[in-house]
Order: C-alpha cells, then sequence, then structure tokens
C-alpha cells in the first residue's frame, strides 16, 4: 500500500475517539495499513504529542473491539502520531501543518500522499478545504484524498453548493463521501450475495418479491444532539443517506466480477428509476412522526418535546415510514416500505424481502403457511435467515415455519470504519456515496422537506417504546402487506435473535 | 382413530423390538393410538401374555428414543398386548388367533378392523396370506390391512408373482408396503419443502440445478445377515427400494395442497420418465463395488469375501453408484448420481443439490466461488443447509462459503416407524410405496441385475473406510462435477455437523 499521511480534522472529537482510531488499531493490528504511514491530529486545543498520544491509547482501552493490552503493539502503534494545533479561519495553522507534514515525509522518506479526514461540522468543510487548496497542502507531487462525514448538505441546493465548493479542491475522485452503513459487514455483502450466488440471483426480480421492507430503529432519543437533530429530522439524518443506500445496494443488479464502477452506475439507475414525489402526494406515501412520552425497556422517557433544547411547539420528524417503487424491469410492482425512527421498541437494521405465494389458493386448509422471507439483519446482531415453510410429519396439515440461518466465525468481523477507512487508504471508492447518488437522493427527498415544511404531511405522534405511529403499519395493510417481526410476529424472529449471535457489533 | 386390531407376525422378531414396540411405545404417549386397540403378538415359540408383554417392556427400555419410566403409563400400554403361538402352515393356529381375535373384539365392543403386520422373511408372505384368506381372518366385515417389509421380490418377476398372490387377498388399497425411508422425518419433509415454497418452487428445474446427489453411505459391514445379503446385494437391498424412492421424492412437481393420489401419481410420472438402460450398456452408468479389507475409524475391518458365511468367491456387490436422467420437462439434462455402500468411511444419508453456475467466466478471478448448494441431510443427523457465496470485507477478491443452516426443536422428532405405524392406523397411502413404483423400480433395476449375473459389469474393489471404488469419483467427473462432501471437501460440511444436531435419529 502506498506512503499515506492521515491529516485527522477534529482529532479531539468523539467520533474520532469511538470510531477512527480503533479502527486504525485493528487495521494497524490485522498488517492492513501502509508500512509508511503516519497521522497528525489536528485540533482547536494545544496539545503535546505525548498528551494526544495517551488520549489515543485511553479511546483504544475504551472502544476497540480488540484488547489493546500488548504494549510494544501499542507504542509502535502510537509512534505515528503526532498532534498540530489547528483553528480552522487560521491561515498560519495550515502552513504550521504543512511544515510539519514535509517534515515527516522527508524524515521518513514518504511520497507526499495525503489524506484530509474531516471529522468535523459541515460548517467547516468549506473553509477547510478552501484552506487546504490555499496554503499548498494539497499540491504536493503525490495523491490527495478527502474523507468527508456527514451531513453533505441540508437539501438538494445546499449540498449542490458544498459539491461545487469542494469540487474546486478535489475532484470526484478525490473525494470519499463516508455513509457508514455502506462500511457495515452485511451491507458489503449484500452486493456479492446477490451477484455471486446463482440462487438468489433467480429469486431477484418481481416475479417472486411480493415486496421489500427496510427498517432502522433506534431505541435512543435525540440524545446531546437536539440543537442539531431539531433541525435535520429523521428524513435528514437516516433517509436520505442511510436508507437509501440500503435500498440501492439491495436492488442492484451486478455483472459477474463488477467493478467499482459499475456498481456506483447501477446504484444511480435505481435512483433514477425511482418514481418520483410530487409534493401534493408526499403524505399518500410517507408517514411523519413524533415520538411522546412512554416506556422503553421498563423505563419512562419524556416526549421528544420535553427533551432538553427543543422547542416545546417543534414539528421536526423522529420518524418516517415510505413507500417507494422503483420503476424498471426488476422491481416494477414490488413496493419497497423504508421505516427509521427514534425511541421505539427494538433496535435493529434489517432487511426482510418476503416472497410472494403463487400457489397460495383462497379458503385452501394453509392458513398458517407464511409466506417465504429472506431476512437480512445488519445489526446490531449480524446475521442471514431464509423462512420456509415445513410440515410436522406427526402433525399433518399444519404448517409450520422454518428458520435456515446464516451465522460466521465472530473473530473476523470487522467495524464499519475499519472497511471505509482502509478502502480509502486504498482509493477505492466502492462503498462511499458518489456525488451522482447524494444529488439524486436529495432530488427524490426535496418534495418531503417540501410538503414538511409546508405542512402538507400530517405530524403523527407515537409512544416511545412503540413501532411508529399507526399509519406507518395502514402504509402497508393498505397493499395487504404488514411489517414482519414487529410485536405480532415477534416469535418469528426468536431463531435470529438465539445465542449464535451472542456476539455484539456496532451499529 | 378406528378401533384396531393390530395383528403382528414375526413379534418376538428384530424389528419387532427395535421398531415397532417403541413406535407403538412413543405414539401411545403421544396419544395418537386408536382409543380401542389391541397387538395380539403372534410367534414359534410358546409364551404366555406375561412373558410377552415383559419382552415388550424390555425392548421399549433398550430402544425407545423416550424414557420408558412411568409404572402407570407402562401399565396401560401393555394391557393391550396379548400373545398366540403360530406356526405359518399350521392352519389350527389360524383358527386359535382368529377365536382370539373375536374374542377380544366382542370383549371390548371393537370393530372388527384387523391390520396385519408381517415382520417376517418374505418365503412367509405368501403362505401367511393365503391362511389369512382361509381362515376368516380377512373376511369380517371391518376394514383389513395388510402392512408388509421388504424385501418385495427378488427381481421383476419374483416381485410380479408376489403382489399376484397378495393381491388375491387384499386390494392394492389395503396392501401398506413398508419402505422405512419414506417413513423419515426429512423424507417427509422433501414433498412439503418443494410444494410450499415459492423460493424453493422457482429454483426446481433444470435452469437452475446443475446435478443432484443422492447418496446413503452406511460404516457397518454385512453383519449377521450374510446369507440373505450374499444373494441380494447393494442393488436389491438398498438402490430398487431405498435410493430410487428418495430420487421419486425429490423430482416430482406437486400441485399445491396435493392429495395422496397426486403424491404417487407424480412418483409414478418420474419412475416411467427414468430413461432406461440396456443390458450392453449398464457399465458406463452403473460402477459395481465391493470391500476389500481396511481401517474404519481406527479398526481393521476384514473384506467382504472373509467374513463369516460370505463365500471367497463372492462377486456380491456391497456398493453401487448409478448415473440416472430424467426426461422430462423440469430435470432433462440434469444428472442424478446415486451411491450406496457398506464399509464407507462415514454414515450419512444425504441429498445434494447442486446449483449452476451460469454467470462463472473461464478465468475470472472467482476461482474460490463455489456453487450454490442445497444439502438435505436425512441421517444420522437431520438437517438443511443453503450453502452460498460471501466475500470477506476485508479480503476483498476472495470469496468464501456460507452455509445457512436449519435446525429444529429436537423434542418432537419422530422416528420413521412412527410416523408409518400411524398413517397405516389411519390407512393413509401417501408414505408406502405403490405397486406400480416398485414395478417400475425392478423395471429400471432389471438390466442392471442382468447385466451384474452376466458379469457384464467389472467388480471394484474398494478399501474398507474409503468412499468407494475410483470409477464412482469417475462417473462425475467425466461430467465436470464430484461428489460433494467427501474427503477433498470435508470442511465444508462441518458447520451442518456442529453442536446443533447433537441429537441422533436412528438411520
Amino acid at each position: 500500500m502506498e506512503a499515506t499521511t492521515f491529516v485527522l480534522f477534529g482529532a479531539t472529537g468523539d467520533l474520532a475517539k469511538r470510531k477512527i482510531y480503533p479502527a486504525l488499531y485493528n487495521l494497524f493490528v490485522d498488517q492492513k495499513l501502509p508500512q509508511s504511514f503516519s497521522v497528525i491530529g489536528l485540533g482547536r486545543r494545544e496539545l503535546s504529542d505525548q498528551t494526544f498520544q495517551a488520549n489515543v491509547e485511553q479511546s483504544l482501552h475504551m472502544f476497540s473491539r480488540r484488547e489493546a493490552n500488548d504494549p510494544d503493539v501499542m507504542k509502535k502503534f502510537l509512534r505515528a502520531f503526532r498532534y498540530s494545533v489547528l483553528d480552522v479561519g487560521r491561515k498560519e495553522d495550515y502552513q504550521k501543518l504543512l511544515k510539519l507534514i514535509e517534515q515527516q515525509e522527508e524524515e521518513q522518506r514518504m511520497e507526499p500522499n495525503r489524506m484530509f479526514y474531516l471529522s468535523v461540522g459541515p460548517e467547516f468543510f468549506e473553509p477547510i478545504t478552501a484552506n487546504i487548496h490555499e496554503s499548498g497542502l494539497g499540491s504536493a507531487y503525490g495523491w490527495k484524498r478527502l474523507v468527508i462525514e456527514k451531513p453533505f448538505g441540508h437539501d438538494l441546493q445546499s449540498a449542490r453548493d458544498l459539491n461545487h465548493n469542494l469540487g474546486k479542491v478535489f475532484t470526484e475522485d478525490e473525494i470519499f463521501r463516508v455513509d457508514h452503513y455502506l462500511g457495515k459487514p452485511m451491507v458489503q455483502k449484500l452486493e456479492v450475495l446477490q451477484q455471486s450466488n446463482p440462487v438468489l440471483q433467480a429469486l431477484w426480480n418481481n416475479r417472486y418479491i411480493a415486496n421489500v421492507q427496510i427498517t432502522a430503529n433506534e431505541i435512543v432519543g435525540v440524545e446531546e444532539r437536539a440543537g442539531y437533530y431539531d433541525h435535520v429530522g429523521a428524513v435528514r439524518d437516516m433517509f436520505q443517506n442511510h436508507m437509501l443506500q440500503l435500498l440501492m445496494m439491495l436492488t442492484i443488479h451486478l455483472p459477474n466480477n463488477s467493478t467499482s464502477e459499475n456498481i456506483r452506475y447501477k446504484k444511480k439507475l435505481v435512483m433514477e428509476s425511482l418514481e418520483k414525489l410530487q409534493k401534493e402526494d408526499v403524505s399518500s406515501y410517507v408517514v411523519r412522526g413524533q415520538y411522546e412520552a412512554g416506556t422503553i425497556q421498563g423505563q419512562s422517557v419524556v416526549g421528544y418535546t420535553s427533551e432538553p433544547n427543543i422547542a416545546a411547539a417543534s414539528s421536526n420528524d423522529t420518524f418516517i415510514a415510505a413507500k417507494l417503487q422503483i420503476d424498471d424491469y426488476f422491481w416494477r410492482g414490488v413496493p419497497f416500505y423504508i421505516r427509521t425512527g427514534k425511541r421505539m421498541k427494538d433496535k435493529s437494521t434489517r432487511l426482510v424481502i418476503e416472497f410472494k405465494e403463487p400457489l397460495k389458493q383462497p379458503g385452501a386448509n394453509d392458513d398458517n403457511k407464511t409466506p417465504n422471507l429472506l431476512v437480512i439483519e445488519i445489526g446490531p446482531h449480524e446475521g442471514i435467515s431464509l423462512q420456509l415453510n415445513t410440515r410436522d410429519p406427526l402433525n399433518k396439515g399444519k404448517f409450520k415455519p422454518m428458520h435456515i440461518d446464516f451465522h460466521e466465525n465472530r473473530d473476523h468481523v470487522p467495524e464499519a470504519y475499519e472497511n471505509l477507512i482502509r478502502d480509502a487508504l486504498h482509493g477505492d471508492p466502492t462503498f462511499f456515496a458518489h456525488w451522482d447518488e447524494v444529488e439524486l437522493s436529495w432530488q427524490w427527498v426535496q418534495p418531503i422537506l417540501d410538503a414538511y415544511k409546508e405542512n402538507l404531511v400530517p405530524l403523527h405522534h407515537y409512544a416511545a417504546g412503540s413501532y411508529g405511529p399507526a399509519e406507518s403499519d395502514e402504509l402497508l395493510e393498505q397493499d395487504g402487506y404488514h411489517w414482519w417481526f414487529d410485536d405480532k410476529s415477534e416469535t418469528e424472529i426468536e431463531s435470529i435473535k438465539g445465542e449464535q449471535y451472542a456476539y455484539h457489533t456496532n451499529n
């Protein structure tokens, strides 16, 4: 792998501690980092290299999925870390940073390949990139890359503006937009699952699939991010990015041995085939929700508008359910139901593919036959389950569901950020959001934002600890379906949640 | 359920003790026996009812899958058992039996429904049925049924003769030919699996299936049955009945909610569509094998011709592998490889459905992609596993197989004989071999018998503890396939043999 200087803006922040350092450490232990590799942490506070290294070490003890007990390994790892103070708007700090980088590159005889990782608030994206350009940080003869966290814009226009400004400094090939859902191991497997398994390929279309359900439910409420979240809501925070990325990853049809280009091209096709909403029709396809007080896992919790730093009259959405249709050869006629919410009963990110029942006869003695389901659990546990019908030989005529479960060797499940950072170091853009995808997602979502703003969509309240407003259920019921694995069919998922999933991956 | 007198010929025999009594006991505990039910055991030895009951009880302690510890339950169960001495050829004994039955029927006010279970050698089938007729045992106004164990004939002609003679006393509807493979729970599920699961239905044909492998390997050698087995061989003992029944059960395409009649009709269609062999061509499609001395699970064992009571020059077959083709709309072009042998390395009855790889490109970087497999384990463990390809996100380009396994609640797995006896009591013929199937099986096998007799097929020797002669592997290799889960790919089945299959069903 090519020598790389990893320049981290926001080095004292939460994401760095929880995700980025542990990911780097695990990659280091797995020998997946470049031979020549240095990290330069940037932050507003003055810190010595020693203190910075000690902070990094502490975050590993707290957040690494691996024990970080070997002092020799730790020492070697931390040796790569330097710190430089930087105020985003102060041009001298960029000059100081440039000197430090050049000095290190010379000392270690490294090619000047520089990866700028922006683990900072979105208001800093544009000034930082402008200063990277102006200071000459981005002008060495090696490569440069920009890794940027969400949110990428607040709506279609602001996303276009942001992209335009980033584009003055970085080409599309140099920009790696993190959508950490794309880093999740099971999401990365989606592409392979369909493409390299004739058995699934055969079934992956509207001839066999009745509907698809994409759920990302959280138990947590708005937490510390109240001020930010209240201007964003579920539609921007989860739906426009993560949920639509899951939809794309699930529905692309790929040629064998497909390249990153194939994948992105097909994702774009899916987004272009999504049936567009008109502002006036949003309320027929989208359910907007906000949680009220309720009980979660035995604990009373307050409603959204009683959360600290949330206005009592806030009409911000903490839940969205939507029905989408892809108008192409493979998916025409298959409804995609997508929902995500805070303060839901369970924490679960899950894809459910419900298959058609072509032979089911009205009035036939097969009431307890259930549809075939392919369930892909993305988090907090990872798993694939195929639900088939079987019959107990001693109870003829009684069908019962049978689960065929996938479980994998747990030792090697990497975290999303490990996958993503490694890919960025390799310059592999497959699992980052291309601008086309981001723009098309905002385009699709924009009528929802407009309709919300103009109050064309009612805000339905739901009790914390429920599965969202009743209108979310009705969205499916009008098509003759229901959300799988909510209360009424809880037992069916038992086998998925069995002991074989005793490990936890971080959601 | 209708009152029934269960008349058991061979009541002191091995099958009765190991299978029939435990099955009756388990059915009794599960309340699956008729309210009015009596068993009359018949044997050549003089036994009192008490001794007979004590013998039955002893066999339960030895062979029942359930603990048989509750003295109250046991007492109630044994109360139904009577014994009568019977010499197959002695007409007075049948008269005595008739009196006993009539007396019981009267005492217990039972309808005279009589099930005659022939757990005796095949030489007794015809005299017993003739005497049932002559004595009037089969002439009461209730129903009568004949349950008959294998072998059903020694070749096509003898099977026809036997059926002709049974037919003088019992109609086809009254004859229940036991093929205990049809009683195995997983075999009984085959029909349901395909018929009630659109996902499998879609794949169940030559568009998606590359080949099918049916294996029934035993570790045991010829054991005590030497004299019998040496005149029968693997082709008659296993192939003509059990193996062809597995083939039928796997390949029938059924309408929804199909009846016993549908199933038998479709099974007959499969047999009629089997491409016929000519005696001269048998050697191209059939591998005939006999085991030599070898080592099984660390133990040295002698070769077949050194077994007690086997002639040193015997050319009897202890192994057969065959390639079959079904020339119908669904299966044309899909080879079916069937093998069964004694003294094989593992004990396993297993169906492997190997799917096609339509997108596999020559020279493409997917050498470690394996075909999709649906593996149905019938015994000694029960299970279904779907093998798909996945890819470790940290090792891009490297495919690895993934297993999706089925495992069921173990408490309720009934034994083959429980299923079969219960069905016979209900008069349900679904999982018994119809004469049409038996006749068509013998018809298909007859050219093999002829070719063996005329030595048109070489007898290949294989070491005990191997997977049969090399020619068995070549049978598949010439088509570009190999037997799955033999030595070379042992690891792939590991997950199937994991702890979740900690129980044993009787093979």
